[in-house]
């Protein structure tokens, strides 16, 4: 039986990407690390070459550090960057600021400083007028302008925009973080490289994901300077991120480099995206809310469609308020995930 | 070719139980699991199924959580019991005081008051002499005893020692918590079950450690009481812990638990250590420095022997001044293995 | 020469309340209180007699901690409060948020949940409306409101806005935490006591402000039971807010207590903002933007006329886009002042 | 009635030199400086006059910061040094260690590496043996050595100690704090200056303390140069001790440093305490256990005459099981004291 067939037999939702599973081609890979013993906590030479193969990718002065989860992605790229008094802006919609149940402030001891966007993306002029009171012993110091590409409402950054954010923040002495949790969707979506889709543009810290793109559990921080990952080694260790058989997330982020497998996998997600959301926009009863540009779709549905539709879909309840709910494609969704959903939305929404 | 065949072709060293792979079993139970979609974060049937086993393990009101590494779950077994004025009292050789890059300090809060010992045991006595300056506010309040079993240092508490820690702890307010990174290992030397050498006997939470007895990279906070446990969801998710796709955590655990899988490798690990303890402390220019009770060997060796002996095997040099190393056998470890290192030893010290 | 001479003689400007020096008879208790040797840390016995007075006045089962500042006591009283996964809702205006340096996330380790308002109050609406995902994992847990009283606008919650808020709070399982950097000014507002004021309207733990009010540098942290207040003789000395030389905190605070010179000192600086409030509200260039409520003016000014007055008086520009600026009035502040303070005011916008 | 025939009708007791109150002329001085406002938060002239003070004696590049209190002043100096994964080497009786309730830990985040001492002095041996396992990356990092000056066993670094555990630091590259909290009495017993007993020997933070020798209570945090003191204004503020009404902390300090009236206080406190110990060493039931070097006077008392002094007198049971017991000399201590002390105690024994 092909993988193909495989998948086909098995339920597949849109809640999340990560409820997606693991590409068999990264599953492979974890089992031929699986050879005999290798030095632990990355002194083995599966995780160098990773690492090269990332620097590869970034440019050869980053530094790239492997580590288990997205959360710790984000919060250790700003614990590297910023000292006790220093602070973090990013959109009110960030990851950072809804999804990691304050770890930025706890673990990373940081104030982040938000503004309410529509559609994920912070403009110029809000990082402006968050970037104020530098000097003023009583507020916290702006260091870090944090982004999401592409965001948690689904939208991309287009290149120009992330390199006017990129020189806005250096200008002013702060440097930009990209939460890159969906950087293959954003690369895909545009086209482009990886470092095309970020660091080429001005990131200095990249939370590079592999999770929510089929990866069993891992995740890249690149600093793009050696400076700025000056001690991050400690500094993993210390916020228990530093995983002792290393090689098995090597392994992965070696699959998922190869022959950009990130980019087959990613595309297909924003196709079936792309797909739903034109399949839905014809429905008379939905509302496609945001424009779909990466693999998220959210549109308005009427709160009976919901319940109804719950009971064949996992989906998330976007604002139970409104009744706004997102669907989200993954690396495996089909054709026929896509028709299926379309055809329950169509009866539920009767 | 068979396993063992496979196996045999693949260079093991003696640097760390973590050092090894993973076990068969193990990335059988992962792929296993890699079927369709799954809630994230531990919303997921095996998950679930898996907790229930650590419930049967530990016992019915247990509370079992999953987490990526070993620090972590000291750390947040801490985290979770102490307030920012509470210490927890450990050998100054635990994992906890000298392999955690500061995690307890930094991330945790809490300071910790260390006695020295010969063999990595906490004695009653040095436990009550850091039980001190209670209520005066100038001081940290111990809060928590933090004993590992097995040791850093190789040794096994006996049953009736650990509940006699148990026992003093508890008449004086405080927790008993249990570093059990080898608690596998403790409980085949001791030849009774997993909460037998730990819950049974008054530890009220665990870190039970998996990766060091063949896993990829999972370990279990388990409290013994529902309000130890409380808010711990939150504290995981903070703490950068919780695992999207968590089943795959879960399928490590399943596989360690089935059949007491955990035994037989543990036991193999131990097995191997006794032999490789036995064979070296018949060589006269070796001095076996400490009782091989688990699966470490710890030996002093003349300085051009270690620089030798490095050619070919992998090692730790536990104190470089006086020469002893330490040798520690994993799952996978074979009398060959075994035979080759005591060859390799006779010839470097001759 | 007279203590009022003597005040007539030296600049006063509109800065800040804190700008101010100290009453007469607050640096006399702290001479009276230096007698001899007295045990430090608060084991002495003016400590304990003003503790007692600190009760009679906010409720026999309260229990009060005198500490140095006033953003101490705002973060100590959410240190005392929260675990680590909870937070805080409060006015985007709060002192909290935006005047503590990121003490409230970075030493507290909690995050903020903060709602715009016009007026520095919180509302029901917002409040509610920011409590949300309680058993989501990924958010923080809200556990405390924190509401100002008087607030950094100006204004002064009724009793019966935050008795509602203490319902809200409670009924939904949160604690009122009350910000009384000038609940003095509160009070003398409303005409009524302290504690009615504060802890009689439910709440629950409060940031009790001398400093503003004519002491040297003082301020009382109350718990209104003993459980709230567990621990926090060592997170009080953990957090450097221990003085060695308590009698002379308590001294201060005896002075401030007795015969109600709080309320003379808040009435006065109520009274002298009432004045500059109304006469300026009669100048036709100047607009008084904010109801007058304590001792605190805020009116627009036009920009050459904000340069001008600086050159005779301190005060703070708030808004420096709008032309906002914020007259505060202090204890000592006299009609003279505000006399010099109008007509310069006039010449200025002439 | 004379100051001195005041101070002649209070009780003095031995407990702590933090139990003396204010010297008159620092009260003084907080009065003379309570005219009219001044800028909060250190704005104010006299704050910039007591910093020039400060800089004139510790060295024009050195920048010092006023704080309230010695455990803030020593905590806030190694969070300033310090990252996350760094570590502080100081003797295990260190205030930091042993007196500062897990505030370096659970403020400053740093774990602190120990050596255990007769005399309260490291020596250059055990600060050797801690720093260790420099680059490896489970293990923090050395990066500050603390010494007490004089050290809370009243013992005194000879400036050759100093300096030579300077150069130890500086080679390995580690900075040197001294927690001065009594450095005036190391400068009165040394016969020499506060920055030749300090600073001229490489120190590069200091805690300057002032409480334990008159003072109301105000600390100063010196850096020798302004790279360490690179952001300290907002660490200070968000630490929390940050004064609104500076101005009376600097009053203090401008007292202390006047005609070197630190000289002549802990000159008291020194040969009070001189006095005392060679009159107690000369009852034969009494054994003096520590060298008498600055104010403090340590000696083993049959327990019987313990409870009997304990009648008349405060002092510090330093040691419960041996009977060993503290007496603090102050300030304010007079030969009068003394001889009271000693008649009693020869009383006690009898």
């Amino acid at each position: 039986m092909s993988s193909a067939d495989k998948l086909a037999q098995v339920s597949r939702g849109f809640a999340s990407d990560n409820a997606a599973g693991v590409h068999p081609a990264v599953l492979e890979a974890v089992a031929a690390a699986n050879t005999g013993h290798a030095f632990g906590y990355g002194h083995d030479r599966l995780t160098e070459t990773v690492e090269s193969l990332l620097r590869a990718e970034f440019g050869s002065s980053s530094r790239p550090f492997l580590v288990w989860g997205g959360t710790a992605a984000n919060v250790l790229s700003l614990r590297a960057c910023c000292r006790p008094w220093e602070a973090v802006i990013c959109a009110a919609s960030a990851h950072l600021n809804v999804d990691e149940a304050g770890a930025p402030e706890a673990i990373a001891g940081v104030k982040l400083l938000t503004a309410p966007t529509d559609d994920g993306k912070l403009s110029i002029e809000q990082i402006e007028g968050l970037i104020t009171r530098m000097g003023d012993e009583h507020a916290v110091q702006p260091r870090v302008v944090s982004i999401s590409q592409s965001t948690e409402l689904g939208s991309v950054y287009e290149r120009e925009e992330v390199a006017a954010i990129a020189e806005l923040a250096h200008d002013r002495g702060l440097l930009l973080h990209m939460d890159g949790a969906r950087l293959c969707n954003a690369a895909a979506a545009l086209g482009i490289d990886l470092a095309q889709t970020s660091t080429e543009l001005g990131v200095d810290v990249l939370s590079f994901g592999g999770t929510k793109n089929g990866l069993l559990g891992a995740e890249a921080v690149v600093f793009m300077r050696d400076g700025l990952a000056h001690g991050f080694e400690y500094l993993r260790k210390q916020s228990m991120q530093l995983a002792s058989k290393m090689r098995f997330l090597a392994a992965q982020f070696e699959a998922l480099l190869h022959d950009e497998l990130w980019r087959s996998l990613a595309g297909n997600s924003n196709a079936m995206a792309g797909s739903l959301g034109a399949a839905l926009a014809a429905i008379p009863e939905v509302t496609v809310t945001r424009p779909v540009q990466a693999n998220a779709v959210f549109v308005l549905l009427p709160f009976a469609a919901i319940a109804r539709l719950h009971e064949q879909f996992d989906f998330y309840e976007w604002d139970e308020r409104s009744g706004e709910v997102r669907f989200m494609c993954a690396w495996d969704t089909t054709d026929d995930d896509v028709a299926r959903l379309v055809s329950a939305v169509r009866e539920a929404v009767a």
